[in-house]
Parts: structure tokens; sequence; C-alpha cells
């Protein structure tokens, strides 16, 4: 175990400027907006990315990068209950590729239908979270196509690293950035951008309470994985560990000043102040940065060094948000 | 009625040119945002505008015009149930004048909130909606305060052209730039600046089937009003009839294109498509503008020469939005 050497940090900052250039077109440059709240602090709304989500920057550029080494590729797959499924579906077709996306059974309605608009073919029978991935990797060795993975894989860490790239180019020397952390694919991306861009500016992870895998794997230096499936609203977060080159990046790497945790109450306050205050229709898991600063378990942020919050995306279900704004 | 002179144009052009570099620093630069729905398609959400909604560019051009004529004035007075008192309030208070604000009894509590939590005095003892505008004129003559009018006021109107400058700046030519009609005052801004800076754009206004009072006008030539308190879910637009100024531009002066209608249930329609897809929480008003898009009353756009949809404001009443998303 070793932090990342600078060789290392400048040719993943390389990587994420190559998948700025190959997504150009594909994904938008989402703005950087300033908020009624404070003067301090600044939010990044990757809700209002392609197909709602930051995971389209990962999804174009493994997808991209994919046709670049082997244009002869069959297609993709993956296993994802949400936002990479849609991202990876979109950018499948786009490319003219066939995508396999596996869902398990009892997801919302909603989000297979998302899949689905996209032409995607969509397995479920039979299938949970615990099995997903090794069905994932049985389609893709039996039907020789590409399994891109929601987190565990460079082109897709890269891909969310041109986050961290946009941010720097519209505030260049932030306080902190503060990200939600799931399997760990988005914070690591932004880290490695803004190690090198930035190295003042502290990157600082979210997770729910119940779900602090990622937050006990950098206090204790060591992977931790959760031994049963969490219960939280933040349903994009609900991976059981990070993956291994987002380990690389985030623990052993040095690249994240700290992950913190919020309760599920402090969430939902949280999600009520984004749709009401900052007028963005985000997710629950794109309000765990917001609940972090709101509690003051980040830092404040000032108008010069600002607090950056990656709000990650906003595809939600309307019924649990109705609740939520009257509850 | 004479349609406006090259030279009046240029000269508004200049006072809205003024306001920008005036109100700078103070209202925000909203981003002019592509969206999943189609290519011809862009919004510029004012949802996101300092007290969420564009109001704050009249306000403060008002506040900071008069403050250039008058240093030593006592301060600002209007009548208003929502956005510009809201507005009028925060720049009073920047600008550290006292403002106070007429309001209807009656009208939704956590908007007479968001005035007083910007330290203006709130009258609404026996004012209705019909003896407001009376009441206001009679404190701006007895207190020696400078009553700004929401919409019938230049500064007002100028601040609000600064909507149209932006998108220029960042669509140079639009197809179409679709904007709600209430009392007339964005939308003239709007066209007034967009008249000189790109003349092929068609300027459409947009108001509710029961408050069309802007409609008729435009389409007899001659000023229309309500008879009645309009009942619809598009709150900000209840103004019974343009003001003077509004006409001179929008009717005689020929710089609207059209006004069209949307239905109720087209708006209510639109309020979820904003949420869900456009990931913005917007208030019922600020959707006038899509529900005419979705239902093809206004151009569809070309990705060259695109539509944009101007979204007023984000100040909603929770329990009628989540209404709204389970209906």
């Amino acid at each position: 175990m070793s932090p990342l050497a600078e060789t290392q940090k400048v040719e993943h900052l390389a990587q994420i400027r190559g998948a700025a250039v190959r997504i150009n077109g594909h994904v938008r440059r989402t703005p950087l907006l300033r908020t009624d709240i404070a003067t301090g602090l600044m939010v990044k709304p990757e809700s209002l990315q392609r197909t709602g989500s930051f995971k389209a920057r990962g999804a174009f550029n493994a997808v991209l990068s994919l046709l670049e080494r082997d244009p002869g590729v069959a297609g993709v797959v993956t296993h994802s209950s949400g936002n990479h499924g849609q991202a990876l579906a979109c950018a499948a077709k786009s490319a003219g590729l066939p995508a396999t996306i596996v869902v398990p059974e009892g997801v919302t309605p909603a989000k297979v239908a998302g899949i689905r608009s996209f032409g995607a073919t969509v397995v479920s029978d039979g299938v949970n979270f615990d099995n997903r991935e090794t069905i994932a990797e049985e389609i893709a060795r039996t039907q020789r196509l590409w399994l891109v993975h929601p987190y565990d894989d460079w082109d897709v860490v890269h891909g969310a690293g041109t986050v961290g790239l946009e941010i720097i180019e519209d505030a260049p020397t932030p306080g902190a950035i503060v990200v939600p952390v799931g399997g760990g694919g988005q914070i690591s991306g932004i880290a490695l951008a803004v190690s090198v861009l930035s190295p003042g500016t502290a990157v600082i992870g979210v997770e729910p309470q119940g779900a602090a895998d990622a937050a006990d794997s950098l206090h204790s230096g060591a992977l931790q994985s959760l031994d049963a499936d969490p219960i939280t609203l933040a349903e994009g977060v609900k991976s059981k560990s990070i993956g291994d080159r987002n380990f690389d990046v985030i623990v052993a790497g040095g690249l994240v000043r700290d992950i913190v945790t919020v309760s599920e109450s402090e969430l939902t306050d949280a999600v009520r102040v984004a749709w009401m205050r900052l007028k963005l229709a985000i997710e629950p898991t794109a309000a765990l940065a917001l609940a972090a600063y709101l509690t003051g378990k980040v830092p404040a942020g000032t108008a010069e060094h600002p607090t950056v919050l990656v709000l990650s995306g906003g595809n939600f279900d309307p019924a649990a948000v109705a609740a939520l704004l009257t509850g």
C-alpha cells in the first residue's frame, strides 16, 4: 500500500483529458452554480447530465474507448439497477452496439423502462443483488460481450474524472469537493483530476451511515465490505464495497481526505433543501453531499475557495419525492 | 399605434446593456441548458436566479438605478403576492434601503415569510387583489417611498431584458424564445433585446387559457383586461392586463410574434415533465413555455436555431407540487 507517485497521477490526468475529448459532444458540460444558501457554496448538478446522471461520462468513455481498441466488438454488458445501466444503454445505442443490462428482479419499473427506452436487452429472471455480477460475467464470456463494470474500470473512472476537470476550470481552487460514494468510481476519477490540478483541494466522500463501507475502508486502511444489503434512501450507493481500482486511488493512493457519513433523516432534510432552495430536482443519493454540508461535516467554504458539492443524479421515483415534500 | 423605430430599439438595447453592467455581481448569469427531450430545445432556468426567479434582475436594476438618480431616497414600495415582492425586498436590503411590500390577505404564508426574511415590512390588513395597487400608491405618496411597479416600469423591463442578452450570447440565433406572460415585463424586456440582436428570432408569449388577456390584446390590437380574477395553477401570471409600457412593446411595438395559450391540464403535464425529465424544480407558472412546446403550439427548433424556453421561477408550494407528482 503506497500513495500514488506524481508520475502516475499525471498519467491518470492525461487519460481524463483524453476522456474529455472523447466524450465531448456526447455528454454535456454541466454548469457550476452558486446558490442562495451561502457565498462559499457551489454545486455541480450532474442531474442535468445526459441520461440524468454523471454515469453518462464513464459509459460513453468506456464504449468509445472500446471501439477504438476493438472496432469489431460484439456488444457490451453490465449489471446495474439504475443510472449506470441507463447510461451504458444510451452510449451503446449511440455507438450502434448492442447492450445487455443485468437488473435484479423487483427493481423500480421506471428504471427498467429507462434502460429499455435505449433499446437494450434487460436480463432479470432469477437475478438478485448477490448474483448479478456473476451473471453479467457469464453473459460476457458466453456471448463475447465486453463487461463495462459500473465503477471498477479505468475507462469509467477516467470518464467520471471529467467532472473534476470541469470544476477546476470553472472554480480553480475550491477548498473542498464533496462527492457521494458508492462503488467509488466518481470520487476516484475526481480525486485523480484534482490531485494534480489543485492539490490543495480536499476531496471528501459522503456515505449513508448504514452503508459506510468506504469510510471504514479509509479509516482502517484495508478494504471493508458490508455484511448485508444496506437499507437507505440513497439507493445509488448500495454497493457492498468499493472496487479494487477505486481502493487504490481512495485509500492506498491517499487522494481522498476523508469520508463522512450522514443519517437517513439528515439525508431527507437535504433532499427537501435541494428541491425547495436549490430548485434542483435531484435524486436522494445526490443529496448526500448537501446533507454533509448542511450538518457541518464538511468545510463551509469561502467565496475564493468554495466548497463544491457534486449532485450526482436526478433519476428519482416521483411517489417517493412527493412523500418527502409533504412529510 | 406604431411599431418601434430602429433608433428606439437601439436605445432600449443600450439601457438593457446598462442594466446588465449595473446588476452584475448582484444577480446570477443563469446557464442555457440542453435537455434529453430534443436536440432543438434549450431552456433558460431563471428558477436558479437569486431569490428563485427572473424578478431579481428587474428589482436590482430598479433599486440601483434609483440610487444613482436620487441617493437620498427614503425607500421603496411595491405590491406583489410573490416573486417581485421577494426580489425587491432582497435588492432593497442589499442596497441598505427600507422596503414595504403590499401583499393581499390570504397569500401563501411561505411567500410572506420569504419577503420578511429580507427584513421588508409587509402590509396586508384589508389588502386584496383589487385594491393593492391603490394602497401601494398611497403608501408611496404619504411615506415618500419610490414605487417599483412589478412590470410597468422601464427599469424593471430593462432588467428583465438581460435574460435576452444572455440567451443571444449563448445561442446567437434561436428560432424562437418562448416566455410566460403575466403583466408583460419579462417578455417586453426580452423582445427589446432580441429585436436588435437577432431580429429573425420569434419571441412568443404563453398564457393560461383562463388568463388570456395579453393574447386578446395582441390579436385585437387594443389593451384587453380580465373581468375577474383568473383561476389557474400559474399564479405568477394572474395580473388582469399587461402594463402600458408593456403594451407599447408587445402590441403597438410589434415585437412579439404571437401569444399562445395552454390549458390547465397541459400545464400540469408540463410541470411533471420539468421535474422528471428536465430535473428542474420549477414553479407551475414557469412551466407555461414548456406546456406550449410539448403541445406543439410553438416551433420545435433545430440544433442550429433552437427553441429556447424561459423557465421563469422556482418558488413553488411543496404540497401542490407533491399532488402533481403523484396525480
